[in-house]
């Protein structure tokens, strides 16, 4: 682990629950019975508790997306070819994907980080050149990045995170592109769950029974050549990860280290957490899980990091389109928190007895 | 039954497959894999098949709060006092209520109906003066409405809809003020479903044991009282509903009839769509469920209502809150449907085989 990584986990603390406590304490005198919006309420508490701010500000919002590109998709494990990566990605670049849509719709700025896309693309404004590889290897034949490619991309998510800070963003959710990318995720799922291949791998864009079969097959032979071991994130990622996983668990450790808040897409940038949280488990408590996907895997993966998903609306598109939305709930706590009237100020009787 | 709520209910036809065929045919188009969007996709599909519309404008959004009080409360049923409910009523006029909170979040008006506050009201410009008495008298005692009163209060969430039509309001949440107005939503389930009133009655605001075994004991004595019959639905409304729970119901129909989505809030107001239900049973495909309450009658109901919740946030807050956070899916759904990009738009590969 080169000293620039160790230093980003060494500020990485876990949250102060004195400071869930103080943000309770003002949700209780709102004009409401206690605890009567639910998570609304654990999501303001939790924002206020990362921020260490009693009145803290939610303005700019980031979505960051990954791209990459795997070698392993030469093993037929995909629904889609691999061009659909950089064509997606040029859809990003001009607004048209489900990420653009639902960020608008969250207000949400979308940066688009190349992190192993195998294309080459012109300048764009919203386009982040971070290329570490034109692509992760084929797993199933050899490691699909090297160590140092692996820390490498971890680096570039690290980065991501301070430019964000850097910008004065509040609130900063993770997603991914690459086609094929469900199969590291499984591996990774598999790797630090300790649940067989076949419990946690899906049909990704949506494949059918007998390619699924296949890509168990796939990700079991990557898992016996490799033996990953869980208690070496950074060789465990190398072996069977992807760069834009990679990406997005620097991400989330630049974003715990920095007390910002990181709103977890699904399948996919919920295994980057899995890496980030073996390298820093307390990068957890700065994590929201915006949602549940069908993705069979998630769930033991977000049980893994002791995460409960805000939302079940049976999504599996990635790109960060369900965190996109679980920003519309953080809001809606701190909105809760900042502007409903307490019981003194509305002049109404609390609960009796 | 007038004749006016006959021509209503007669006007409630069931939504057209053809249309959310029509619906899901562009939302395959769309560069996603099919279906990935889950209940997003539903969502979209509904509002346009609602509609009627290939094309459908999400603009105007009307969250519409019926505030009424409960003779009931008299048994001790509550964990608040009677007054909390003019007292919220202020609240709500002042912007200071949760539903104010999740409304501006939404982009929508919250409009207030006093159809039934023990309270005289100065006039305010969100406040639509509509008391049909003075609250309902204790159902534990007497029936809770006259016949007539119930019908009038029905009449009244018609003649809200349709001013919300009127004033060109695409999209319609239904919320509820009335202290002790768990009471009568417990009773009415119970009615309704047939299941016994201790599988469907809950805390409310946060009561004891001991006061949810009375509660239990009251509801019971009520409808061994009035013996409410389902297939009467004005009946049982009359004998052990509410003027809130009447109002809902008639805001119900009025948006089915006039083909608008009615997002449906927690316990309270999904107790007003069984009445409205059972009085048109085509209704139910104009509601969308936008959360599961934590009380417990509220799945029984759903599941009577074949509807599935969108949101599982642990909310018991009432007052439209849930059905404001659904606004914001309902809008996403719909986002989707007219901004992304199609396949050949994007000039992106469709799924291989």
């Amino acid at each position: 682990m080169t000293k620039e990584l160790s230093q980003i986990i060494a500020q990485i603390e876990p949250v102060d629950p004195a400071w869930l406590a103080r943000a309770q304490e003002r949700l209780d005198s709102l004009t409401k019975p206690p605890g009567s919006l639910g998570r609304l309420e654990e999501l303001a508490a939790r924002y206020v508790a990362i921020r260490q701010d009693p009145w803290p500000e939610l303005q700019r919002k980031w979505v960051v997306v990954f791209a990459a590109d795997h070698g392993v998709v030469a093993e037929g494990v995909s629904a889609f070819r691999q061009d659909v990566t950089f064509q997606m990605v040029y859809n990003f670049l001009h607004g048209g994907a489900g990420i653009n849509v639902l960020a608008r719709h969250a207000q949400a700025r979308v940066e688009v980080v190349d992190i192993g896309v195998n294309h080459d693309f012109a300048e764009a404004p919203e386009l982040i050149s971070r290329k570490v590889a034109y692509g992760s290897r084929n797993m199933a034949r050899e490691p699909a990045m090297t160590r140092e490619e692996a820390l490498r991309a971890l680096l570039v998510g690290v980065e991501r995170s301070e430019a964000a800070v850097a910008a004065g963003v509040d609130l900063i959710a993770a997603g991914d592109m690459g086609i094929g990318n469900t199969t590291p995720a499984s591996a990774l799922a598999s790797v630090f769950s300790g649940r067989p291949v076949s419990a946690v791998t899906g049909r990704g864009t949506g494949i059918e029974d007998k390619v699924w079969q296949h890509k168990v097959a796939v990700i079991n032979r990557a898992i016996i050549l490799h033996r990953p071991d869980p208690s070496d994130p950074l060789g465990a990622l190398a072996a069977v990860g992807g760069l834009e996983i990679a990406g997005i668990a620097g991400l989330i450790l630049g974003c715990a280290a920095a007390r910002r808040p990181l709103l977890l897409d699904g399948f996919i940038a919920s295994a980057g957490a899995l890496v980030a949280a073996a390298l820093a488990p307390a990068a957890t408590d700065y994590l929201i899980a915006a949602h549940r996907s069908v993705e069979p895997g998630h769930q033991t993966v977000l049980n893994c990091l002791k995460l409960n998903p805000l939302l079940h609306l049976n999504m599996r598109l990635g790109e960060g389109t369900g965190a996109a939305l679980g920003m519309l709930l953080v809001e809606a706590g701190l909105k809760i928190y900042r502007e409903m009237a307490t019981f003194a100020e509305a002049g109404v009787s609390e609960k009796e007895g």
